[in-house]
């Protein structure tokens, strides 16, 4: 008789662990049973600001995988389907079905991908009208239509994130008026302040009203029920839609409650194959877990598409009985905001400081091609570093077309416990419309390297 | 009393070298005198092509810093002086200067920047009017004069190497008509055979008249020593102007005289902080020098700008008393030719083998940004990996914008010893506007594990 196989959540985790699994094992050997609270399967999260935008055109094009889709393969996704309670002894979910009511399906394997929640304040007001996150694509229509239905002229959005300075261009993008507020100092705070500041300054450049160290005190309504300004302790930002950036935490309520070992960085804790340890037959991937940081060996949530996918493949492949492993994070990431590209990987100078590294860092700027070719723009490039052995900690990059994906370079150095003096020596690739002949990496490796020899 | 330094060749190599010296050591302490047999200083030679093309306005702003600028920072350079001869016993080289007559100038140290020697078969006509190679800026002034003087029209251009295509792209983009003849199946045989058919079908796509398979028999001039035909084993060629681009050699032939150790590949030995091995106080770096291969451990003589700035930096940091060593080349290049990317690094299928690897490749299509993005084009990337074990022996690229420096993240991999089973797990940047979720490198890491595991 066939395994059965349940996935609680059908987006990048959970479908790459049953696709993965799907190719090795076929349905008379594993059944694939995935639910979804949500309305699609298998769609870029990290698209729907663009969509909004208007730069992407369809909200179908940020489908990769329909449910239709992943049917035809063998793997039943049941959409609208929320699951509310794990029993492990059992080995049975109890599903709330879309027209209520609930069901109950066993299990022999149970793959976790329950994703992140959106981090919601306790607002007066929150839970108001033309209020939105960006988490999932229903987020992304809700704050479409609330444009629309409103035709709304302003806009706050909280938070100056990722997400919360991707949502601001594209709302800028769809003629709106909009007001960043964060409590911070600096939007970006994936990025040390001084490389922080630069995103500011293109976000106040690309006429958003930035308001920094401004703390959210409340969100206003109208008599409908719609949001009409967000309050703060610098006063009051009229808006017809207000956007929450606030970040996510891993979601992992259901898991608590079956009694999966929850760690320190608020994650499902796994092993190297994404198993639960001591749970046989639990895998979990995905925002909803903590994995190993390769640069301090400790572990951390961090919310990215990339690590959701390889966690959920890694997690198939050993479901279809492959054998895989997730070798742990540098949390590299990148974005683009009103033309200045951003790009971050490893530990910036105070995390790597409050992990015990005592730092140097080099600043530099440079070309992202060379100085005299068409286009060339600038690039800042900063790399931080161990004081004495001078080892790569992490490296932050924002600039002009070109600068983000460098941080690549940064990244498989960091991931090979490279020191900037062994940087210097790195063999890239050089041509006028490309890179200066030294490339902006290897000019920060360089200044690192005077740096950490004093 | 000072120690005098001569420089033999103000270039990249040579004047990288003299600036690091000069960094560390003052006039009082280090006199320098470098001697050039061009007219110019510290260029963009990779630039040339750009600048035929038009799309670098001015020939200066390929200089980076000139004789005066040099003399200006107390680094005597004397252009138009070529170096004929060293006499090791006597630590002396003599130099024919620009009116004629010989001088001999005695020195502590000796940087050997001699450069490349472009390969000039000795066909009949080669060394008529309107024929050119396209090494020095010298040699690009006189392609550009040629241009003007004879209103050309037609030009045919000789080997479909780096310098090659894109010296056959800058002619169209000057309006001639181009033929690119090439003795190889598809052109830049640095790329594996089905990797190049891509950068032949791109000339085509850019009406350069694209003639594989075609051995040059010889140029044939008119009556005023012009070029007016190239003659090939398969008809003859119209042409105004006619481009060599064959590629060059060590230039070596000073070295060679003097008694300095010319290694297997042609170049000037060195050791890894560029000392020659044997001859106290004599340096050598750039073009004319033979570094390690990392990949296949033997030494290799590659003209690349990139190692060239960055052995002659080494060098001097050396020559200035400080410690720098240069830790061999894996051989990375990337160029443009008519809107294609196109990027290698480490071994091809044919140089692994060579070199005695057992080998599977894989390659696949990806997108260089998310598939629904605005701008999305394709991108090719090949893998070549060792058999069993999986280590990563050698990567190539082809495609659209943002391809082409995704040849680092494979260089720094390979620079790290990793396998493509290793490389599967990276943690690179992803965002809609830089990349699919999986970035295509990391695609072509899973299909060579794939391929590696069988």
């Amino acid at each position: 008789m066939a395994e059965r196989l349940i996935v609680v959540g059908a987006d990048a985790a959970g479908m790459s662990a049953a696709s993965q699994a799907r190719r090795r094992r076929d349905h008379r050997d594993l059944e694939i049973l995935a639910f979804e609270r949500g309305t699609h399967t298998s769609y870029s999260a990290c698209g729907i600001p663009y969509w909004i935008a208007g730069l992407v055109e369809e909200r179908d094009d940020l489908i990769a995988r329909t449910p239709e889709q992943h049917r035809e393969r063998n793997i039943d996704v049941r959409i609208g389907h929320t699951v509310v309670g794990v029993d492990l002894d059992r080995r049975a979910v109890t599903v709330r079905e879309p027209r209520g009511g609930e069901t109950t399906h066993e299990f022999d394997q149970l793959m976790v991908a329950t994703g992140g929640e959106p981090v919601r304040p306790d607002w007066p007001g929150i839970d108001g009208r033309g209020v939105h996150g960006v988490q999932t694509l229903d987020d992304g229509e809700a704050v479409s239509a609330s444009l629309r239905s409103r035709d709304a002229k302003r806009a706050v959005v909280i938070g100056g994130g990722y997400i919360g300075v991707e949502m601001a261009e594209a709302l800028i993008r769809q003629g709106l008026e909009v007001t960043l507020v964060e409590r911070a100092e600096q939007p970006m705070n994936t990025l040390d302040p001084d490389m922080g500041e630069r995103v500011g300054e293109a976000l106040k450049a690309f006429e958003v009203d930035v308001r920094m160290g401004v703390t959210v005190e409340g969100i206003e309504l109208d008599g409908e029920g719609w949001a009409r300004a967000v309050t703060t302790d610098a006063g009051e930002f009229p808006a017809d839609v207000v956007v929450l950036g606030l970040g996510t935490q891993p979601g992992v309520t259901l898991a608590e409650e079956a009694g999966l070992p929850i760690g320190p960085s608020g994650g499902i804790v796994t092993d190297r194959r994404m198993r639960v340890p001591g749970h046989d037959g639990i895998w979990a991937a995905g925002d909803c877990v903590e994995v190993v940081h390769r640069v301090t060996g400790r572990p951390v949530a961090i919310p990215l598409g990339t690590h959701a996918n390889k966690q959920g493949r890694v997690a198939g492949i050993n479901l279809g009985g492959g054998y895989a492993t997730f070798p742990g994070v540098l949390g590299t990431a990148v974005t683009k905001v009103c033309d200045l590209e951003i790009a971050r990987t490893g530990l910036r100078e105070a995390e790597a400081e409050e992990a015990g590294f005592a730092v140097v860092s080099a600043v530099i700027e440079s070309h992202t091609v060379a100085g005299y070719y068409p286009g060339a723009d600038t690039v800042t490039v900063k790399l931080v570093a161990e004081r004495g052995t001078g080892r790569l900690l992490g490296g932050q990059i924002v600039g002009g077309n070109g600068a983000a994906k460098r941080i690549d370079v940064v990244a498989v150095a960091l991931w090979n416990h490279m020191t900037v003096d062994e940087m210097t020596g790195l063999d890239l690739g050089y041509a006028p419309p490309f890179s200066p002949v030294w490339d902006p990496v290897l000019v920060a490796a360089r200044a690192a390297s005077d740096a950490v020899h004093g």
